[in-house]
């Protein structure tokens, strides 16, 4: 099958065209296709559109609406010059996956999309009034292009996480918002540590019931999960993305009466401070300058930029925390994986989040840890560290992929 | 010296008189004379005095305010009935030392109280609007009432976390927020924490620099701390008493999104939803039943209260997960000191939160821990325990008591 992988941000559109089956998962043999990227949608988009290895088409194009910019990927898919292998016409894509960030209670694995399931997503709009809305306009989008008959599936953020405990996934306040308004623990980036975590099954032949793992999903948003017998157990984001480690630009974890007082020193609204939570703290907000991890080691290196060395300290200091409750949560764990942007190609932080952790039995081999960068997966602890600690790239989209071939031909959802 | 120590809430006043000098504090021989408390300030008053071990005397009155209320407690000081040792008259009072919740960055040790004192004081209420106010009043209260001659000294519950270095005090939003309005972690119970180290440095021998421990306080309001080299390096309290652990009726950590979304779900006020979040959250929110962990252990036992048993496994494995954090970022520590109502008392709770935590090499000698309640000062842990387990009886009048011996004598504050 070739399924067509679609992330929809408020003014994004990733795709990726996989091609994948049964046989091709059971072997690891599915194949990338062809990928993209639409940013800016609403004014001149800019466009990154690859087949394969091949050098990518750059481009702008003023596109209005995410449906304009479906249709316009579909037309650069289609027309005969772009030669994606096995694909000439809409024809040959066989079903949509699309990427879910929030699906409450209600959804608690991969699903294909119909009428209710249209309606249980606008339910959760509440819940994630920043993502799900967005992938709601892909779903539509979807259908109108691709045609009503098109299988369509959702997989979701929060799905890998259903499976927390009560007393990890609660918060201590008046159980009835529980009950009444779904007020709890969801956690995100379920399709990355349910991806890593499959991946250290395979490196290591271990069974999903021996699986117990911290996964570290570190990239412009980050988060980080306690996998006990192959399943989530505890993850550090929340109810939203907000809560949790440190990211690029929001503040994770913070004492909610800051809010309270910010409104009443500063003068600002509700709306305005959880958008500065959200959107100008973090990476961002320490440093003054960017949100972008490379470009604070560089300010850090090279200029012994304050802010940029503190940003960077905190954001190892709140990492090390997690993995420490995480290990006393667990009872110990098996390994330590990195993924994610910064978790894949920072020598530099992973270092500075596992220093002075000997106690702990956790040493890392720092040749091999300078090694994994760009796409290794390696391990990069010493022979002798207590924990293994490893480098998983991460790809959700072949998740996405799979889980879009079980939901179509009605097969179970092992990863 | 005798020293009048006074700790005033909203609507309460606690107080102990204590005889203590620098020769007593050499030699650990400080003496508690009385103490007492009147609770429901503003209607009919209830009253408990009690001079040194004698039966109590328990009583009612219309009280006013906290002067009435001090009022009350010095004429009963002051009849020849009541017999304090060496006090029979306001004569006898040397100095009053008064807790103070919040010190903000300006106040960072005890202090003799002075005009410009009572100034820092108020600029820090925006801080700790449910607490500076109370405390100033006792202050005003007392100048009153002792007479502006008497030496009066602050003890901050902040003060001895102010050695938190910036990664672990700095929340990740706009550094400028830090800068302008002191928007950081700022950490209570630092009298109570200061107090154990204090205890464990005596059991133990160790000298300050080589205390590096893991001090649990589980009262009403729970906080932990990381002590290295005898000094604060993380709390869990922060810019208030609301982040952290779960407790009576507070939250604890939580997702601050989900304000914003009780607002819009519930029709609440942001004033009503951190009200919840002080008053009506933790152990009182998640049973549905009380904030008192003896009766919740109790409807647990006796009833298996499904939520009364879930209000506990989550206090449990909060309690846990911050002491993994703290172990990660001290990289281990040689021993882990429970205190407060909860920690001094209920072995059950000490036995759940350390449960299965071997691979830390943290193991608890059930015997020990059900011998420890009622004020036993003494090890709890398994001999072959890599981590020593304690429970230190906190004692936080006594700092308050020496520091106002030692603000009033010049002394240096070593503990």
């Amino acid at each position: 099958m070739n399924v067509f992988v679609l992330n929809c941000g408020s003014s994004s559109l990733k795709f990726q065209i996989i091609s994948t089956d049964e046989d091709q998962i059971a072997k690891d043999t599915d194949q990338q296709l062809a990928k993209g990227l639409i940013e800016r949608i609403g004014s001149e988009a800019i466009i990154t559109l690859q087949v394969g290895d091949q050098p990518p088409f750059k481009g702008a194009a003023p596109l209005r609406d995410h449906k304009s910019a479906l249709a316009y990927v579909i037309k650069w898919m289609s027309q005969p010059e772009t030669r994606i292998p096995g694909i000439t016409s809409l024809n040959d894509i066989h079903a949509v996956g699309h990427r879910v960030v929030h699906g409450a209670e209600r959804f608690k694995g991969s699903i294909l999309i119909d009428d209710a399931v249209i309606g249980g997503l606008q339910d959760c709009i509440d819940l994630a009034p920043l993502h799900n809305p967005a992938n709601l306009k892909g779903i539509f989008a979807a259908r109108e292009l691709f045609g009503p008959q098109m299988p369509q599936v959702a997989v979701f953020d929060t799905a890998f996480h259903s499976t927390m405990p009560e007393k990890a996934y609660l918060y201590a306040i008046p159980y009835q918002l529980y009950r009444r308004f779904k007020v709890r623990k969801y956690g995100f980036h379920g399709t990355s540590h349910r991806y890593i975590a499959f991946r250290y099954r395979k490196l290591t032949g271990k069974s999903r019931q021996d699986t117990n793992i911290i996964t570290v999903h570190l990239g412009n948003g980050c988060s980080a999960c306690a996998i006990k017998g192959g399943k989530s157990f505890d993850t550090s984001m929340g109810m939203t993305p907000l809560e949790g480690l440190m990211m690029g630009t929001r503040s994770g974890d913070i004492d909610p009466t800051v809010i309270d007082y910010l409104v009443h020193k500063e003068g600002s609204s509700f709306d305005e401070i959880f958008s500065t939570l959200n959107k100008r703290s973090g990476l961002l907000g320490i440093s003054g300058l960017t949100n972008d991890m490379r470009e604070l080691e560089g300010e850090a290196e090279e200029h012994q930029d304050r802010r940029a060395i503190l940003a960077i300290d905190m954001f190892c200091h709140r990492v090390k925390k997690y993995i420490g409750a995480y290990l006393a949560e667990m009872n110990g764990a098996d390994a330590i994986c990195f993924a994610g942007g910064i978790g894949e190609n920072s020598p530099t932080i992973r270092r500075k989040v596992l220093s002075d952790m000997d106690w702990l039995g956790i040493l890392l081999d720092e040749s091999r840890n300078q090694q994994a960068v760009r796409g290794k997966e390696m391990l990069i602890s010493a022979d002798d560290s207590r924990v293994p600690v490893y480098v998983i790239p991460t790809n959700e989209e072949l998740i996405l992929a799979r889980d879009t071939v079980r939901a179509v031909k009605s097969l179970p959802f092992p990863c």
